[in-house]
């Protein structure tokens, strides 16, 4: 498997690791990048994880024969439509991004006769945003998620996985729509809380925060994360998230009724639960 | 400054790490253990954390010039009712417990004529619990909070403070009251919410834990706290905590608000804010 030209649209800690790890395995010769940013382009190039950079979606993608979206997801279906004219037949399209569902259905409907879209979801990255992180082995031993559905290419959607594979991840085919209801749960909630309690603590007293120990910290480490990324991933899953907020507040609720009415015992066996559970996961 | 003998009522990771740090820095003679599990401590007996145990608090206590109370802060009161008649004249009793403010006050009064309470609360330990992972290094670079009322002894005072130092903590010297305030919103509400959050999957589909990443693992890290020490905590602070609880909600009601209103602009600003203090605390 190579690629002749490889379009990585959004260079940032994903889509430059991505690029990283396509050099770094020999997947493919040129390698381009697309992004908003001029400066982040010009340092991807000088720091050799992109042979060359432009600013326009649809010049970059002329040619490619892979395109990597990996921009905040909210931008995905703008650079669909400009790319759309520009995409060469048999290219393949896939993406890095944290929402699938719709969004997948949606870049499905945008590609040109020939062109197949297969949505990926690496479980990598962290808090930290940027080039300066990015590096290829940020894959190795973490899953994939790949999205396929009923209009999958079969070739497109091999050849997307045999990418993550070579890359060390270990790939698993889940529903689009089932990848959502599973991400707002352990990963857009946890985001969403954690901006919370740091909003909560100002809230409180900002000067609190000078006193917080590790806990607090890791708790809310995820915070940290770049605001636009997850501004986009939480309304583009909104109906999941919105209902699982609804679900963590009624928790949150039975145990403040366990603390009104002193009921250490309740209390102590929904701790307990919670804490069973979070040993189970390692 | 040298005890001769040093009663650990409490011997689990915080008590028996204290244990190893008096005997490290030379301050006390003989350590004596009283604890609910006599197992543990003969484990401990055997790693020579302590050099004898009692299951008898007050038996533990009898001819003790230090004491420090190191079990679940639910137990505080009634362990001082116990001791109370056993206390020598110019012993010190201090504590490591998670709560202060009226505890702290409820301590002072159950002392005996010339025993004198000294409240304190190293920030260290983590979610695990026990021996194991006791070591005297674990206060070192640490914050221990200090809670001097009106009623403080000075002398006691400037001894329990000079162990801390001696530690190797840094010394805060704090109101039991403002303690309180600052702790249920940089540690206690954090510690309920990484544990509905855990409650909240399950409550969704626990098969969905499996799919977690760092970013969850870290959230969740203190839902493996030890229960029964969480649910003393949280029910000993109830009112601060439940009156945090709310704006919790309150913040998490907003940017519900912003989901469903598809305000990507606040949402990303309420995040942006979220960021720029956690950032600020390292």
């Amino acid at each position: 498997m190579h690629f002749n030209k490889a379009a990585i649209l959004g260079v940032g800690l994903i889509g430059a690791s991505f690029a990283a790890a396509l050099k770094k395995y020999g997947l493919c010769g040129e390698i381009i990048g697309y992004g908003r940013r001029e400066g982040n382009l010009k340092r991807a190039k000088a720091k050799g994880i992109i042979d060359s950079f432009e600013l326009d979606p649809a010049k970059t993608c002329t040619d490619a024969d892979f395109i990597l979206l990996a921009t905040p997801v909210g931008n995905f279906v703008d650079i669909a439509r400009k790319i759309s004219n520009s995409l060469k037949r048999d290219a393949i399209v896939t993406d890095v991004g944290s929402v699938k569902g719709k969004l997948v259905r949606d870049m499905e409907a945008l590609m040109p006769e020939g062109v197949f879209f297969v949505g990926g979801h690496p479980i990598a990255g962290s808090e930290r945003s940027g080039i300066d992180t990015a590096a290829a082995e940020i894959f190795r031993k973490a899953t994939c998620i790949i999205t396929p559905t009923g209009n999958s290419d079969k070739s497109a959607l091999d050849k997307v996985t045999a990418i993550w594979e070579t890359f060390g991840s270990t790939v698993k085919l889940i529903d689009p729509d089932e990848h959502d209801r599973i991400y707002a749960a352990v990963s857009h909630l946890p985001h969403l809380i954690a901006y919370e309690i740091v909003n909560t603590v100002a809230d409180i007293n900002s000067s609190y925060l000078a006193f917080s120990g590790q806990g607090f910290k890791d708790t809310t480490r995820i915070a940290s994360s770049p605001p636009e990324v997850w501004r986009d991933i939480c309304l583009l899953n909104r109906d999941n998230l919105l209902e699982y907020v609804e679900i963590f507040k009624n928790n949150l609720d039975r145990v403040s009724q366990y603390l009104r009415a002193n009921d250490s015992e309740s209390l102590e066996k929904d701790f307990t639960e919670a804490r069973t559970l979070r040993e189970g996961i390692g």
